[in-house]
């Protein structure tokens, strides 16, 4: 009589939620990594009642049709995190957010403004911080943030004797992420009105919580922030091939966000992110400086932001898992690692 | 009647063991951030008998007799940690370490080895952890490595989505650690039989402890690590201000480590970890490499090595203070993090 082999470990179970571009990298590296996807939500009539393989691109079906009722796939499935890559601002996926919170479901996303919401949207994360603790979820935004804004930046600083000052500077490739982003930075349009608008909409949050995160990592007290943005026109026609389409000069090719945070300490955090797309023999940039003693640099060459977004995201689903409930902002998660092979929890 | 404020908290007391370079560095910094340093221990009949803070030219006295004799330091004084930077191999602190420990003082230490010690000194690190844990206090080493040859490997590590391996270059300026590393490095001597003497004497353990570390600190399962010194030679004759020295064309200028580590998920980490006088053209190196999907980079341009190594370390202390009792590498630690004004525990 042999005993029995322990039983492998349960797969990690997961709703995708957003079949964008960012969806369709994220469904490669979730079947990757053996995470088990139990279903899919997608907006677009085009990708609705398919196999999430097939509208991916991915060359086999996954046995996942992609749905547009979120209430419904909750109910009928059991799932332990939500993968959501759906849109940009908490507002936009509150709605979805409480859903899945109260399903008890955690949400790991790449909706930027939750990477750090407390001071771009600070009524809304406490409503769903509540929410997230009542149903025994968490939420976490990550992302490029999470290293090469936050965790990179707040190391170096750990090496520092006396900051003065932290400054950031970071471009990332505006036509990566599908057309939703495209539309949602006006890419293409006569600059006239757009700034206004986009401050409407959207307002300096990415970078206002890139350092809301960072200055929570180094243990500083923000005590005031203020942000803008500024268009980036094409200076002569730059053609996306990921957006088969070309940005004509004197339009918008991307939104420049320019922020600044005091702190308590003294410490004056700044940071210049920029997404535009970039002409081909444009590099992305991503440089940090610290002013103080010593002074300290630290450069990530062309950094493959979308890619580096997605593969964190997912080495991160098992930090989600084991967080206590409530808004979990990646200051509070244990340091991201790589995870090799199958994830598990 | 007014209420009396709160008493303010109290000051970390330091030990400071090795009045060299770095502890003439760690001097001022430690007395920046308000440290009270309880006890100073040198070896050198020069600095023995004479005022910490003439003997590292501080301008003032600091009240505290430099001593030769760490027992009865320890017996006479109250401190919370020992700060010790005397030397590099852990067989040659280990005596020190164990009384600072057998008297229930946390150790923070620059001495190389420590950092990772379970790889290059597996039962040495055993007695001590066990030692340490039977008194309750804790032995930490730090430095350059704590953020750019881990931590911050680590954390882009984890933006990864597969890793085939890492490779790390790092160069330091072997002049700006005093005398005893110049002597230690058999700097200004002809090549021949130094390969060798500096193998029985130290072997790659720097860049050995460097990748131990980094991988616990990414979660991998080193299988096999090899490692091997390579003299650099002065091309050319070269002056070190910090030494007042030149190192004449032909002689050792320092030594190259090269260490190569395998893991059980087939991933290879390999480092390149070279110490030499620099002529004042040559700027430190250290770049860091992933190679998988994506291919990731990360640079950061003359590192001041020898200050960066000594603000990491006080701004450790807190952690170390708190750390359970045994050998805390820091991979077992929290992220470091920038510690502004005074230093409290």
């Amino acid at each position: 009589m042999t005993e029995s082999p322990d039983p492998p470990p349960p797969r990690i179970r997961a709703i995708l939620f957003g079949v964008g571009a960012m969806g369709t990298l994220l469904t490669r590296l979730l079947v990757d990594k053996n995470v088990e996807i139990v279903g899919a939500l997608a907006v677009s009539p085009s990708k609705v009642g398919r196999d999430l393989g097939e509208v991916v691109g991915l060359g086999h079906k996954l046995g996942v049709v992609v749905s547009d009722d979120l209430e419904a796939l909750l109910s009928g499935t059991e799932a332990d995190v939500a993968v959501v890559a759906a849109a940009s601002r908490m507002e936009a996926m509150a709605p979805a957010f409480r859903t899945c919170l109260s399903h008890g479901v955690n949400v790991v996303t790449l909706e930027e403004q939750s990477f750090y919401p407390w001071h771009s949207a600070p009524e809304l994360a406490a409503e769903l911080d509540e929410l997230a603790r009542a149903h025994g979820a968490t939420l976490t935004a990550t992302g490029v943030q999470d290293v090469y804004w936050s965790l990179a930046v707040s190391a170096m600083m750990a090496t520092a004797h006396r900051i003065d000052s932290v400054h950031g500077r970071s471009s990332w490739r505006a036509d990566e992420y599908g057309p939703s982003v495209a539309d949602y930075l006006h890419l293409g349009e006569p600059p006239v009105g757009v700034i206004e608008a986009l401050t409407v909409e959207w307002g300096p949050m990415v970078g206002l919580g890139a350092l809301g995160a960072l200055a929570a990592a180094a243990g500083l007290t923000p005590t005031k922030s203020e942000g803008k943005l500024a268009p980036n026109l094409a200076r002569r026609d730059i053609h996306s091939d990921r957006l088969d389409w070309t940005i004509p000069a004197g339009s918008i090719r991307g939104v420049t966000e320019t922020v600044t945070m005091q702190t308590a300490e003294g410490i004056q955090l700044s940071f210049e992110m920029a997404g535009y797309v970039h002409a081909p023999e444009e590099p992305s940039i991503n440089e940090w400086s610290i002013h103080g003693e010593p002074e300290l640099h630290l450069v990530v060459p062309d950094l493959p932001v979308d890619m580096v977004t997605c593969a964190t995201l997912v080495n991160r689903i098992p930090d989600v898992l084991a967080a206590p409930p409530g808004i979990a902002t990646v200051d509070r998660l244990p340091p991201p690692r790589y995870r090799h092979g199958p994830l598990r929890a």
